[in-house]
């Protein structure tokens, strides 16, 4: 039975009903949702709407058109950075950021916007201040991302949300490894535009993303196409979700996801994340007792998420996760996350760093057997 | 038990492998493939090679780097058509087309390309000599249905290919209702971009789509993030297929679509094709003699796929629809079918027309129903 402690790539496994909701979606009502009024459409439909209605909760929107099926994270962000930015614009985002936010911007940097990114302390947090310093009469938007996935740790958010509404500019938030496991209020924390994957700690299945966007940000249209209503308009209609709902939905992942949200509304968010620190804690405490074991990030727990990146002496990353999964079967990720620059300032790029990253499914067990491995190659 | 008759939307049910092979993915091998190294990860993407390869053999593509996943059919429209198309192009297309080829068309042409739509004729089909006169200078792509999702009319898809070819245009063909029911040789009809969904005569789940493109056609990055792979470039890599797909694949929905390409395998693209016509000839001869039904398209059933679009005298579409699925139990489709320039030109605008669409799994008794309650319903 594989250890698997690469839940920063994808949550694994899945509570049980995701499964279930997933294929019974099918199943039972496997037509096609807002496309026809048959009863299996609407069932269909119904399904849709009510992970639409569970996603609201979540993250307190103001109402259910906000929410907005994505294919995942990536494509969430590019709606975002792209739907936003026009020629001229700048915008500022931070070098912890991973290549869904890094690529599009750095993309549109080539001729279209200005780009500023800010650099994080020795501890892995961006400064407000420093990305205050940064805004000009031409800023648009800031982006930057909850929780950062190589280091795990929690940006301040809140405090930069305060300070792009008191510059009138919106706020782009990467929340693909924080959602599920921290509380997101997007209307506290001033967040106009959120991007988060499914099948992450929301604990969904793949193939689902979630795009949130406040009601004064505007959007420019993305995948542009059918959206089973309102079919004599030459246009994307620009009444949302629609405008950004084209084609046809994954109405069994969203069952799952839905299905997801329902098992960590009644664990617990907080239950779940105090689990997570508490097997975090252990593997801090127990992996820095180990001489050639050297490890980045915060050591303050209340601004991590589960996820740790170490390296270890005389080994590269991929060496250490092929060992971990060839002799322990233990799946952990190597190399460099898709977050070059964590690296480059971390001086730990080419080789990358070996991620530990933990999920609700996770047990004590598991982590002290993860130890006793990474003291094992130590050894040699 | 509902008479499915709306298989154009999305067909159902799916063969039982496709249920049972989403839950194993996820199950056996859920962790995000091309992400990590470890057993899991390189299972999962095993799953994603395997169906790659199984859709390159069914569309006959040259090389397996040419085909993409997409979140659906739409989806990869919009990457062919925004990602050939440049300031100052001519695009030719025709009034058959869903809104998911005519929306990005239309706003493309508001400001940066030039548009032509091509009409058809009075069985629904697509002149090449018509499409061929619209060429000129500045033309570079031509975009056209294999298969009308309202009239079920089957495309000269090889000759305008051919006119394509020798104009050295680029060819893009939806192939949303087309693929799995008639075979698709991308190289013998000199297709350049295709674009298909995953969920309808597939057979496959929801969340997927397909985009081809051939080794001439230079298609701009769409979605840009993380590949797995190449993570200290700037921007997007150009290889294939990462180009294309950034973010975390469908694991669910690609390990079903395989399941249902071997059931397509197994039982023959052409035994299907010959269910659903034989169908379709009884659906056809039966409704034709019906005085307050009027049926749309081509009596020559070598040129349809089974998809029939009629109106009932004295009632609205959306009323038959609605009747069928209250009184009896039918899942049908009213309205405009998201392809509004079809029924324009068909005079059944606004109302729109009722759609029955057959797939692999009905049955001549549910044909016979169906036809019992059209004949009830006019009877009033």
């Amino acid at each position: 039975m594989t250890i698997y402690l690469d839940n920063a790539a994808t949550s694994y496994p899945k509570p049980p009903l995701v499964y279930q909701r997933m294929i019974e979606s099918l199943q039972l009502s496997g037509a096609n949702p807002g496309r026809s009024a048959h009863r299996m459409a609407r069932a269909a439909q119904q399904i849709i709407e009510d992970t639409r209605l569970k996603l609201a909760k979540l993250i307190k929107a103001q109402s259910l058109e906000q929410i907005i099926f994505t294919f995942n994270a990536t494509d969430a962000l590019n709606i975002a950075i792209k739907g936003v930015l026009s020629t001229g614009d700048h915008a500022i985002s931070t070098t912890l950021e991973h290549n869904s936010v890094l690529r599009p911007l750095q993309n549109l940097a080539q001729k279209d916007i200005l780009l500023s990114l800010v650099g994080f302390d020795s501890q892995g947090f961006v400064s407000p201040q420093e990305i205050e310093k940064q805004i000009r009469p031409e800023t648009k938007l800031i982006a930057v991302t909850a929780a950062s996935n190589v280091l795990g740790t929690l940006q301040p958010i809140a405090e930069i949300g305060d300070i792009a509404k008191r510059h009138n500019l919106l706020f782009l938030v990467d929340a693909a490894q924080a959602l599920g496991v921290i509380a997101i209020d997007v209307q506290q924390m001033q967040i106009d535009l959120l991007a988060a994957s499914g099948h992450k700690s929301l604990l969904g299945p793949p193939g689902t993303g979630l795009f949130y966007l406040s009601n004064r940000a505007k959007v420019k249209s993305w995948r542009e196409g059918g959206t089973g209503g309102d079919s004599l308009s030459p246009l994307q209609p620009v009444e949302l979700p629609f405008q950004l709902e084209a084609g046809t939905h994954n109405l069994a992942g969203i069952a799952g996801l839905g299905a997801a949200l329902d098992f960590l509304a009644q664990e617990s968010i907080e239950k779940i994340r105090c689990h997570e620190l508490s097997l975090l804690e252990y593997l801090l405490n127990s992996i820095q007792e180990i001489d050639e074991v050297k490890i980045y990030g915060s050591n303050d727990l209340t601004r991590r998420v589960g996820v740790l990146s170490f390296a270890v002496a005389s080994y590269r990353s991929d060496e250490v996760a092929a060992i971990l999964d060839q002799h322990f079967d233990i799946a952990v990720r190597g190399g460099l996350h898709c977050a070059p620059l964590v690296h480059k300032t971390l001086g730990t790029s080419p080789d990358g760093l070996v991620r530990v990253s933990i999920g609700a499914f996770n047990t004590l067990e598991e982590i002290k057997l993860f130890i006793t491995a990474i003291k094992e190659i130590v050894v040699g």
